[in-house]
């Protein structure tokens, strides 16, 4: 039975009002995938004792064989992949015991274990290539301490950093890891993400105190205290952040917290060529000017914004800079002041001012929605290629200029973004996904970035993770010993390989 | 035959003057305990096939079995723990082929490889209580590369993070971690140290980018490229950090740098109690003030400063703070201001400022060496046991205050000092170590603390490491499962348990 406005609802809670408005062509869609899905999975025999047992354990509605839930946790419109396979059964714990209870079950019946959180990951993270129980944590959402005084909170892993940032306003504190507006703190240590207060205060591995782990065999684990800086023993913690799922399953998280700044400011930018803003960007870190964030958006993506019409005024389509400057009041003058200056040898237009917070704050949106405002002006057919890698910072203004030409000769509508702070970008490239051959040439220019990435010594992924999607560029980029010492870890943790497979690396056969 | 005027030279490779000082005694010390080693190690017939196939394929010169040589390799002056095992053979590879030779060799042979850099460690981390080669990388000291623009640099393990500051700094670039002034590399990987700065710019996992590593079997793996951010695959950079060389051998670092700050400011300011400074370091860090270092010395601490006689000045022998403000001058002269009012509130006195850099220099100094000026003081048969704790920053009032009563009351000559912005605090305390009576007196009192800090949610260790010392205290904080799953992972890697046996976890019998 097909219940498609519920589906609707569930595939909106993103706080993304571009997204919004995409919605009624975005239900068509999903009613067109969903019915292309001829070959739903068969619940095995196994599958079916596992799934009896955990409803008469946890009670009828923690498991969900629902269709509409199975293609939910398994298909996702922004991921650059999608399979046919879906999971069995979603499961909804209430809290690290029942995990613990779902885990040893999966674990008896040798059935795979998908941790599903803010389900906004792109690079087929959380999808199920071996059917199994996507672990759903919609009901463990809560902020379980906030210890105002030691600066640091307990979060379960559906908390989304933004509500987190909400709630905890009036202590004066904030959460500075901010990926896209519907990542929750679960799949955020996951994919060890980042965003654009990166170039600031650093990647999600550098945010998180300890994890409550559920391993495979069911156990629970504790990666450390709550100190905010040890050198006991080998640090779990940060083998678990970016680990996809496939060590474990996190179910509790004790994330460092940071003072908000007194004072924020935030300015846009034009430059002649993306090369121009790209150097800008260099010179800037080169000079150690603490900027809160800085954002390159190209043309196209510019047009994007103007499109989407989230912010009030028409931005010029030119290669575009955005910059967030905080501190204390001279603090923020004396970084504005340099950051001009670095600017203007980069021949900038003028730096344009929020005039208020509720300025700052919609085009600070604009921005972080980019992603979405793109998938909103999709036709009937089109897919959106969204991927990343970073590089060293001097090879920053080399790789985009060229990914941009390249971009450009594919005929396509495809733009350039990205935290040029940490020399790590985004393409986003529209296509027809019933075009094979336009299919063809955007994973070629992908692949093609990726390894201009790789032979600049950079990384096939600065903040998306590998997913499906990227275990060739990872053998490419670390060689096979490396990738083997990796499947020799994952292999003493998870010795079935039940914990999200497929991902990171391929099962062995 | 004992050559101790070389024996001592070697001891004295330490920056130190506290410790040049101490040289005359060290060496009759150095002398009486070689003279107690009754039972070095005979050299097994596989460790002396090992040693012959080395020498035939390395070259003589590159493995020692010097009596000396095993002795500093296998015993330090510094550490709380001293063990009768010595190394059977210290290897000096040129490279990191030479270092996966050794490993093969070793592999072939079943012989414990145990590395060694700066020597500086405390918990015996380099002690060989299972025999085998120590891997001393003495003639691996180059920068091989620095990246200006891309601000990092690529270093071997011997290259000291002194050193390293003074060769780069033309290019306006330092690297911010600064442990113990003799502090190499290699060791800062191996311990995941930190040091004064760390309030700032965190610690050694923070700043490493990826390690050339030779593991058990002699196979080298790179375990990213030069990205200053990645999400590609497992974190193993940070699993390396902190393993204390049990998971493989680290022959190469790339390290990110940043931005040496335009003004630098350091100042001194005593409180009335120990708990005042330790309050008025915690509503630093929570009003979000970016001191670059927060220091705290007792008043026993104080008066080992005078004594040792670096500074010209006297100071009172009472609780006090260090700060170093750095950044802009207008952000420095922000920052002296709101830190200024925050330790009024806390009964402070004047803020001493240092007069020029030399004077900041040699302040700084007399903080850094506070551990080898208190071991210059030692009297014949004395030990000095150091050691360190970290707790979440509310609770660093109260175990300060608990533990500096408890030293008191052992009677003996004991401080505190320590990085109190980041929680973390050492005691060191001098004892007669051929009085079995105080040395379980000062056991007792540092288990004491540790445990006051496990049940504070703190640990065992904030930059010092597990090594021999305190294994128990690891299982104590983190649990057995968690400890398993350590040792899987070192199963995992190094399945024979070779190299460095019997830190961090014991061998499974």
């Amino acid at each position: 039975m097909f219940r498609l406005p519920t589906l609707r609802l569930r595939l909106l809670a993103s706080p993304s009002s571009c997204l919004r408005r995409g919605a009624s062509r975005q239900s068509a869609r999903a009613e067109q995938i969903f019915k292309s899905k001829k070959d739903l999975p068969k619940t095995s025999w196994t599958s079916s004792r596992a799934i009896d047992e955990l409803r008469a354990s946890l009670g009828e509605d923690t498991i969900s064989t629902d269709d509409e839930d199975l293609l939910r946790h398994g298909y996702s419109e922004w991921s650059s992949i999608n399979i046919d396979q879906l999971p069995v059964a979603v499961a909804y714990p209430q809290s690290t015991e029942e995990v613990s209870t779902i885990a040893k079950t999966c674990q008896k019946y040798k059935i795979p274990m998908i941790p599903f959180s803010g389900g906004s990951s792109l690079e087929a993270n959380f999808s199920a290539p071996y059917g199994g129980m996507s672990i759903d944590f919609t009901h463990m959402d809560k902020i379980l301490s906030l210890h105002a005084d030691d600066m640091d909170v307990v979060v379960q892993p559906s908390v989304s950093w933004m509500s987190l940032n909400e709630e905890i306003k009036d202590s004066g504190l904030f959460f500075p890891v901010d990926p896209g507006p519907s990542a929750k703190i679960g799949g955020m240590v996951g994919t060890s993400c980042s965003g654009t207060n990166a170039v600031r205060y650093g990647t999600m591995k550098d945010w998180v105190i300890n994890l409550t782990v559920v391993l495979a065999d069911g156990s629970i684990i504790k990666t450390r205290k709550r100190p905010r800086k040890s050198a006991a023993g080998y640090n779990l913690t940060n083998l678990f952040i970016g680990s996809e799922g496939t060590l474990g399953i996190v179910t509790e998280i004790t994330l460092k917290l940071t003072v908000i700044p007194q004072e924020t400011s935030v300015a846009v930018v034009t430059f002649p060529t993306i090369r121009d803003a790209a150097a800008a960007a260099s010179k800037v870190m080169r000079a150690g000017i603490p900027v809160a964030a800085m954002e390159i958006m190209d043309d196209v993506q510019m047009g994007v914004v103007n499109k989407a019409g989230s912010t009030t005024k028409k931005w010029k389509e030119m290669p575009t800079m955005f910059f967030k400057f905080s501190g204390t009041k001279a603090g923020v003058q004396e970084n504005v002041k340099l950051v001009k200056a670095i600017a203007k040898t980069h021949k900038s237009g003028d730096f344009e001012f929020a005039v208020d917070a509720q300025e700052q704050k919609t085009l600070w949106s604009a921005r972080k929605e980019s992603l979405w405002s793109m998938l909103a002006l999709r036709r009937e057919g089109d897919e959106v290629w969204s991927t990343d890698v970073a590089v060293p910072l001097s090879r920053l203004p080399d790789i985009i200029e060229v990914s941009k030409t390249e971009l450009d000769s594919l005929g396509l509508f495809a733009s350039i973004l990205g935290h040029i702070g940490d020399g790590n970008f985004h393409e986003s490239i529209m296509y027809n996904s019933k075009d094979p051959k336009e299919r063809a040439a955007v994973e070629k220019c992908v692949k093609d970035m990726v390894d201009r990435a790789l032979e600049m010594e950079g990384t096939c992924t600065g903040e998306h993770g590998i997913g499906l999607g990227k275990k060739d560029s990872l053998l490419k980029e670390l060689g096979l010993d490396t990738v083997n010492v990796m499947k020799s870890i994952k292999g003493a943790l998870d010795p079935h390989w039940l914990m999200n497979p497929g991902k990171i690396m391929d099962v062995p056969s």
